[in-house]
């Protein structure tokens, strides 16, 4: 059902009114996981100024280790609602447990399965009973045939609303915190006819390497990029070596509708 | 709490009355999926004749394809409590969702958490909640430290009769199914207290090779090496060229007793 | 010699007249191998018209098999020669032993050491008693620290004229050749003060995956990008799934300087 | 040539009078890389002494940093002469160079082609014009496939007289410095004729996983194992971690020689 084969013409994803698909480029950005009201406040309006049309921003985190901070749950959901209402973004937040999807599918306007749970199927069966968007992370070592049939557990249940997402994958290499395979996102979108995305900050891992990976998947032609935000990274409960400051975010927008105009993207 | 640091002593964990832990060498045999009564019984049958003292047999079983067979559910768990009243064999089964656990917690002997959801940090909270041994595969692309850290989610719960069993990790290598990583699990041995075993069918995927890397398990000082046994594997519902045909395990079950003496493990 | 702590500014190397380095943007095109007048002087005048200002070309191949096309060695640098002389682009050629290298580098005007020769430690010695160029591949499974380590090989010897070419690493993933790890591109940038390109043809390893690859290079910020060329690419002797038609460069040429200029690159 | 298809009995490959194939089972051991006089001849000798029947020691030794000691060159190689002289035992010996390979053709009686030369085609090519044995080392990122193919290439030039070596892959697993794959290297004697051995030293990189990993090599079918002894390993001049201790090999060879023996192999 996700196949090219049996649907030659690309899909267009709507998060709440923005859509995701060939026809435009979309930036998606926002803090790694909601902290603090002000916190994530920052971080949206950092987002939005720089031309995001999505939030994200996660209160449930699936973390290596049980002692890293685990995520704000139903308080950070509260916050992730005041942003929206304050900037009027649509948000995406993981969900990491059947128990959770109907209710996080009820508040937020996409819902997201990590790369941790990119073949936990139960998951991915009750996403597919949901009318919101499912944004499916890629396996740190999920092969693109593999990727294409875990959104089929999706499909099946009655919902096609599915964007793909590229994080990155696991390689020998040490520099980086994953490998970030963008001719994959291109075979993907070869394969299927569902947008799919890039998130370079979880790929790399490192704030300096952020940028050019952006602007690299917006040339190969993602149909929107993911970008980790925060005033603090230092302190940031998750992640922060990789989030881009503010103005980092700024600046990184404007280079990105650059080099989408360069390659006929809206 | 899984690592030797503050347990330097190494754990035993009974499944049943059956002990797997470093002062024995235990083999685990059965189905790789139950698919009917008469199905399960004869590889279980095999199974015990071929020196194995704890079963195994899966009901739920996340498949790649959602068009793959997906088990036969609580019809498969009947079929398995009959075989362990036949043959006095405990019993161990995957689960895969959080909904599942407490109920086959009750039934089975030890509770699996699979490959595909050794991440899947909710499932892992749960089988930490039961009373009875969790066996913890290691993901495809998961670090030994991460697999600690899986184990310590279940641990820090309160359950810590946890078993490790390394099943190959995913590789460039086409020529077999996974790369089976021996030292991965010496490493685990010395890394933790916990029992370490070996599953070599769905480590290399390949009739032939499976002897040979269960040979090479039990030298290597694997606390269990668990097998897939199939009467008649080219009409198996789930990983017949894996599956060893009853004379084969039996054959098997022989030469690993004899490396397991030849290396001091009873 | 080749780490950015002695060495802060980023260095320019001149193939030829031509600089490759962090002020500019350089496309190198060419035939993967020489196998003709013919087809090396179509694939030559189609790289020029695309921007191309270094022309690649192979007359030594160091294939998988022994029973593949191995390279039309003396006769091969003759026509590249030709080819130089009626367009004036500067050429690279692959050495693949040490008693050649002395004699290429007399010839061409960059000497290239591939994949499978980057750890071969007497071959870099070699170059590095050379004058000219040596772009310098990086091993299928080489980290970018032993990239780093290999080019000081050349560099110790005396020759610092290094540019290092990211062609993608052996990772699990099927759909492509190998992964461009275009992060991996960036880090050798901040690691080295040397010249870093992209080969997306042997990357990816087909057709339809080379444009974009290309042009996420050039967004990342590569130094140059290398493609190769064939004007009939089905009866190609070497690599033609991976070679772009006439056409297909110098569409790709145009869409390359877009780029470029959109992210600042002259 | 070195497919089964047209070879579909195992071959056994002499040594100087030891044999490695199927019928025997073969300790080759030794200092890795020769240092001195008294440090090799303390290696030979626990070599000899644990059962090795074929000794092994560098002088070439190709590193990954220039910096780093690069072998003793001829003067090992006078050394290792000795050292036969005194015990008898045969030599195996790493050739980096074309230029060397008749020399030391001459004068070891096995010639070895390491890791990082596994493609390198041209020193293939001479190491078939020789008329000694050549083990052949498996690439770091080599598939199994293209390690037969590189064995063609000397078979090719009339030498067949062929030792394939399993010495780790390399993978995401950072706990050891390279990943064994034993079950490739039952693969490795499944699709070829010719013995498969196994050099646990190098794959683990780490003294106390030697042994398992040995033993494990031993009940796979390996055809030979081969390990690293040093008298002082942290004054080794390269690769100390791995090294036994001449009291670690001489157990070794004991534990080596039951499991030997448990899977029928004299």
């Amino acid at each position: 059902m996700v196949a090219r084969d049996l649907h030659p013409a690309a899909s267009t994803v709507y998060v709440g009114q923005t859509p995701v698909g060939r026809s435009t480029f979309t930036l998606i950005a926002g803090p790694c996981a909601v902290e603090s009201y002000d916190q994530a406040m920052i971080a949206t309006k950092a987002a939005k100024a720089a031309g995001a049309t999505i939030l994200r921003g996660d209160v449930f985190k699936p973390r290596t280790s049980p002692y890293s901070f685990q995520g704000l749950g139903e308080e950070g959901l509260e916050i992730l609602q005041e942003c929206r209402r304050e900037t009027g973004l649509p948000i995406v937040v993981e969900i990491v447990d059947v128990s959770h999807v109907q209710h996080v599918a009820e508040v937020a306007d996409c819902i997201r399965v990590g790369t941790r749970n990119a073949q936990n199927f139960e998951l991915l069966k009750e996403c597919g009973l949901t009318n919101k968007p499912v944004m499916l992370k890629r396996g740190l070592a999920m092969t693109i045939d593999e990727w294409l049939q875990a959104a089929e557990y999706v499909a099946q249940r009655g919902n096609s609303d599915i964007i793909l997402c590229e994080r990155g994958i696991r390689t020998f290499e040490p520099a980086t915190r994953n490998t970030l395979d963008l001719a994959g996102m291109a075979v993907a979108q070869h394969e299927s006819h569902l947008p799919v995305i890039v998130d370079p900050s979880h790929a790399v891992g490192k704030r300096h390497l952020v940028a050019p990976m952006a602007l690299a998947a917006v040339a190969a032609g993602a149909d929107a990029v993911m970008i980790d935000v925060h005033h603090d990274p230092e302190h940031a409960l998750c992640d922060g070596p990789q989030a881009l400051l503010p103005e980092e975010i700024d600046d990184l927008g404007r280079r990105m509708a650059a080099v989408a105009a360069a390659v006929g993207r809206g």
